[in-house]
Parts: structure tokens; sequence; C-alpha cells
């Protein structure tokens, strides 16, 4: 076999071994040769080179059965290597620092300066995350990269995003300028696919082959991961479900066309249909509305509970998933909607043959989840184990 | 590097070679190796591997540019492997012995003997395989294997029909049965994912990274291929667009839920509206009306139209495909209709930034889609070319 060859397959070997302790630590080298159907050889090569790279250590282990004999199992060493997330909203924003295992060694939230342009919002960030790094005491060194999760559609490629109604941005290149401003690098992507990558990883989750996350906010969107991937579809638009048509004799919506999800369950549909009936400005609102018995409300948040039970419908039918989580605003801020999810009360939208096909799960990093996936999204853009 | 290593190694390069004379046919050793990266000892090896077992011939070519040299390139020997693809309907079935390359050396269609158990239709068509075998002279040491596609929900692993609401059966081991019949190894799947599988490979959408084809005809239904592979979901069930709601207002379907797609479009469902008007039996007779001047069915018509759209828009917001497939009797068989899809004059219903993302296109494998994609099921799912 020639050389580039073996070195290709080394390669591949490598990254296996990786993600193998990555997914499955605490785990032994003769665990590790038996499910990857490598040699004890091969492997005990592979570990050396990743402890002598730091990021792999080893613990001992008293074992159980057998008195007086003592396992060696591997681990990541978790402090070897740092991400930032970020997620970035209309009012405001937040950065972690994430260790290597995706635990968050520091989160913090900040006000976004609304007035600003993006290159003022992205030096703001500049600004805070220096400060985080000096306060908290980070080693800088071992900051591989920056993450950041942004509502609406991002070119995951070029760094830009390409419009996002929520922060009024549209032809940003945010990695270019980030890099410049931060001096690490960074990689983008849309909020709620580093959220299912997070969930997919850490939370909800884990160990689920087909994981659709739904998130219900400022807007509806919806995300799939597949082993682990995050499917994009061509443009990185997969999952936009916000403007798939849900009623032709709907409501037109801001995009210009009529029945678009969007407008029965976005946060401004529904504070923008309470107010043909009263003045409110908030959900907060609207619930505490319903609380005191106003079936006005009452009317409202039933139509939205009828609109969410038939988008996880359709994403079922769609993405057939092992897993659906639910996420954001409306369905993990109140009781009345958290409890219908949990109970999985809405199979009556949900077509027959599949309603056994799927768990049903709300989100279980809840807030974090974006800061934690978009530094999972850093941490697989950059992280090099090469040989 | 231990000996299992280098075997399984050595298992994917073949692999890879394989598919890459499959893909790329006629082509030179020496661009395979640029390809793939591997070297030229390693490619020259595999090669000869591979045309000891038949599967691959050399054809010499006199080049343009450098007269009185021949460049020796690379094909499949596509007599070398037969496989038999049938798709089976209500009232008929069709049978198909299909090439290494996808070619078909017969077709034939045959009707269903309608009264007969899932038995009698399944020991039908063994009878049918094995006349047209004799008739047509066809090398039965050739066929590795038998694919199937069904219309319906079909458990690939089992090789169970889960239910097919068109053939009117639940819970039937179509593999087993078949296998027991032919003597064949029968693969087994539900006949949009095959037929998208068709139109990936060798169809309209070749070359396409990620092929989402949906059919409008005796259902409605959807189908992802994502670089070649099919996109099943958990339990082969993704795609399955009909039962989504579009419209909660709107008709109850026969699944019990109120709205679905496949109650605005299914063929049943259009005539059964037309009924309202006039005793109607086909939708032949309903488009005649229409060219007649008869505005109820063109109201009608134009209903289903506009469901075209929005199911196209829905499936390209979910997916992100690049290349959308138009199939199915509907829009194959209506000028009216064909045209509208041709000129891509549905994009109204489409998000507007998705409006420059896919190309759309008209299946062009037409009514043998089926067979030919079963039959690459059979050949993806049997042949070997192991070491």
């Amino acid at each position: 076999m020639q050389k580039h060859d073996q070195d290709y397959i080394r390669r591949k070997n490598k990254a296996a071994v990786f993600q193998m302790i990555r997914s499955s630590a605490p785990i032994s080298r003769a665990d590790i040769a038996r499910t990857t159907k490598m040699s004890p050889t091969t492997i005990s090569r592979i570990v050396q080179e990743l402890k002598d790279q730091g990021f792999v250590k080893e613990m001992e282990l008293q074992t159980a059965s057998t008195p007086g004999r003592r396992a060696i199992l591997l681990e990541l060493d978790q402090t070897s290597v740092l991400t930032v997330g970020i997620e970035l909203d209309r009012s405001k924003f937040k950065i972690g620092i994430v260790d290597f295992e995706g635990r968050m060694v520091f989160v913090g939230n900040v006000d976004r300066e609304l007035v600003g342009t993006p290159d003022e919002t992205l030096a703001q960030i500049g600004r805070e995350l220096q400060a985080i790094i000096e306060q908290q005491k980070i080693d800088a060194k071992k900051i591989i990269g920056i993450g950041i999760g942004i509502p609406g559609l991002v070119d995951t490629k070029s760094g830009e995003v390409i419009l996002s109604a929520q922060l009024g941005w549209s032809r940003i290149n945010v990695v270019e300028k980030l890099k410049k401003i931060t001096g690490y690098d960074v990689a983008i992507d849309n909020e709620l696919k580093v959220k299912a990558l997070a969930e997919h990883s850490y939370g909800a989750a884990k160990g689920s082959s087909r994981t659709a996350l739904i998130g219900f906010g400022s807007g509806v969107g919806s995300a799939l991961v597949i082993n682990g991937e995050i499917y994009r579809g061509d443009t990185n638009s997969a999952g936009e479900i916000g403007h798939t048509i849900v009623d032709p004799n709907g409501v037109l919506c801001a995009c210009g066309k009529i029945g678009c999800l969007q407008t029965y369950i976005a946060e401004s549909s529904l504070i923008s249909e309470a107010n043909k009936v009263r003045p409110i400005s908030s959900l907060d609102e609207l619930f505490e509305e319903r609380r005191q018995g106003q079936l006005w409300a009452a009317t409202i948040i039933d139509r939205a509970i009828a609109f969410i039970g038939i988008t996880i419908a359709n994403v079922i039918s769609m993405y057939n998933p092992s897993t659906v989580i639910v996420s954001g605003n409306l369905v993990e801020k109140y009781e009345e909607i958290r409890s219908i999810i949990e109970r999985d009360e809405l199979q009556q939208y949900v077509w027959e043959p599949l309603r056994d096909s799927y768990q049903l799960v709300l989100s279980n990093l809840g807030s974090n989840g974006v800061v934690i996936g978009a530094s999972l999204l850093a941490q697989d853009t950059f992280l090099s184990i090469e040989i």
C-alpha cells in the first residue's frame, strides 16, 4: 500500500477513535478496539498521539468485580480546548465560554445597543468578549474559535447573514467582520440549527439518530439533525417551516404570501391579534388575561395551540424523526402550553400510522441551547486532531 | 498496520473505485487515481479484480489530440448483472428486467387479478416473471435479485408492507413471500422513494446533490435523496406529505384528521368533487369538461393547481433541495398542468428568499421510474463486489 493511502487511513482511524472517546467516555482501549474493529496496536498508537496533543487523558478505576485490579479508562481532557458560543438576538446577545465536553465555563447576557449598525453591534460583542476573558481569567490560548447563532438565513460557507428579519440585517458578512475584530476564527449558522446540534449532542436528544427541533418564539422554525450532522439543504434553508402554507384562505404574511404558518403562531402575530381586542404588549400579558378568565385570550391561545399541533404533525410527516424537541419561549415559558407538550396531548394532529414513531420532548438545555450549539459548531469547524 | 485494518481499507477503496467507474464511465485509471487520491498501483490492482469478477471492461479510444496514441478507458460491463424491477399498483403491475447501467432490457405491463389475495397477486407476479425470463431468453444466472416498489408505508428491513390504502394491504411480508415464490432475493420500498432514486441516478436529477421528488397521482407523496441515498427517516415514512395539514378548517380526510393535503389533490378527491356537479368517472373526463368550457371543471382544476403550488413550496421550505422533480399522472398526463410546471409558474407560492434556490423539472423516466428505481434498489442491496 502506498504512503498516501496509509496517511488517509491513519487520519480516518484517528478521527474515529477521537469521536468514540468523545461520545462514550469513560472508555477503555479494549472497548475502542472491539467497537472500531481496529487492532490493539493501532488503538494504542492513536491514543498515545491524542494524549501527547493534550486532548485525551487517562483515569484509573477500581473495578468492582475484580478487587485489586485497576481498569484504565480514557476520557477527553475537558480543559484542553475552549470555544466561544454567541447567541445574537434582537435586543440582547449572550456569550458563553464552553469546554471540550459542552460544559459552560462562563455565560453572560448583554443588552444590545439597539441603535447600532451591524459593525457597531459586532464591535460591542468584541469588547464584551475581551472583558469576559480578562475578568474570568480565561486562558485565551485555549480558545480555538467562536461560533455564532443568528435568527434568519445564513450562508455558512461565505459567513454571510443573508436575511434576518429579527435583526434587520441583510447581506452582512459576520464571519469576516467578527474575525477582524476579535482575531479568532469564526463559524456562523442559523440559531435553530446549532440549537438542534446542542440538544442532539448534550441535551434532550442524546443518542437519537434523527432529531427534529422546532422553535416557537419570535418566529417559527425547525431543524433536522441526522446522525449528528445538521441537515442544511442546498442553501442552508432546510426547515424554514415558518413560511410553509397551512391555510390558503388565511391571512397575508409580511413575506407576501397567504396563509404562512408564521402568521398564526409567531409572538408578534399573537400580540397583534390580541390588540384587536385590548392593548396588549407582551405574551405575558396575554397569558395573564387568559388566567383571569378572559375568553378572547383563551380563543387566541387555543388557536396557537392547535397550530403548535399542526406544526409538530407536519414536521413528523416530512422528517419522520426519532425525537422531536419542542423549544422556544412560547412553549418553555408558559405552563399552560408546556404541560400539553409534556403529556403529548396534540397527537390528534399526527397521522395515525406515525403516532408511535417518535418521542416528543421539551428542549432541556433551555435558554443556553444556542450558545452551547454555537460553541460546538466552532469546535467541529476549528478543532484539528490531524497527525 | 494489522491485517484486518488493511482488509477494511481495501474494501472501502474497492467500493470507491467501483462507484467512480459507475458514475463517471468512461474513465481512465489515471483519472480515478487523481480523484480518489489513491496510488496508481492500488487503482491497477482494484481494476484488475473488478475485471476478473466481470463487472468492469476496457474500451479503447483514439485520442483526438495525440494521433496514434490510444487511451484505455474503463466502463461497467452492463451485461454482467441483471436485476428485476417491479411496480405494483391497484389494478396492474409492471415488470422490468434492467441491466447494470439502469437500461431496460425488457418491460411489460400486466393486469392484476383484482379479486386475488396478496398471496395470489404475488403468485401471479412469480408466474409472469418466469414467463418473461423464458420468452425473452433472459440469462437467469445473471439476475442477482428483485426490487419492488409499493404505494404506501413499507418496512424495508423486515420486508413488510405496513399499510397500503391503494392495494388494500396491511402487514403483509412481501419480501418473504416473493422470495419463496421466485427463489430470488427481494428488496422492497415505497414507490416514490425508489422513483426518486432512479431520477437521481439516471433521470431528471442526475448530478443533483439534494433531490426532492413529488408525486401527484392516486395519492400525494414526496421523497428526498441526499447525495445518492434515500432519506428514509426513522420508520421509512419521511416525505409522507399527503397527510400534512394545509387547511385546519378544511375537509375531513379518510385518516380522521381535518385538512390533509391529500383531500384537495388526490385523484379520487378531484373525481368525488366533480361528482357533486356531474357524474364523472375519471380525470380524463374532468379535463375534457374543462376543455369544453365548463367553468365548474375549471374551478376544481384551478384549485388543484393552487395546491400543487402549495405542495411544491412546502417541500422546498422543508427540504431546501437543489432539484425538485414533479411526477405522477396529474402533472405528466395533462398539458394544462404540465406546461405550468415547465414554465415554473407557481413561484408565487414559494417563499421569496428561496425562489432562486432550486431547479424545477418534470420527471423524465416517466412511467418507468418506479421499475428502474426498484431494480436499482435490488442492485444496491444484493450486488457484492467484496474481495
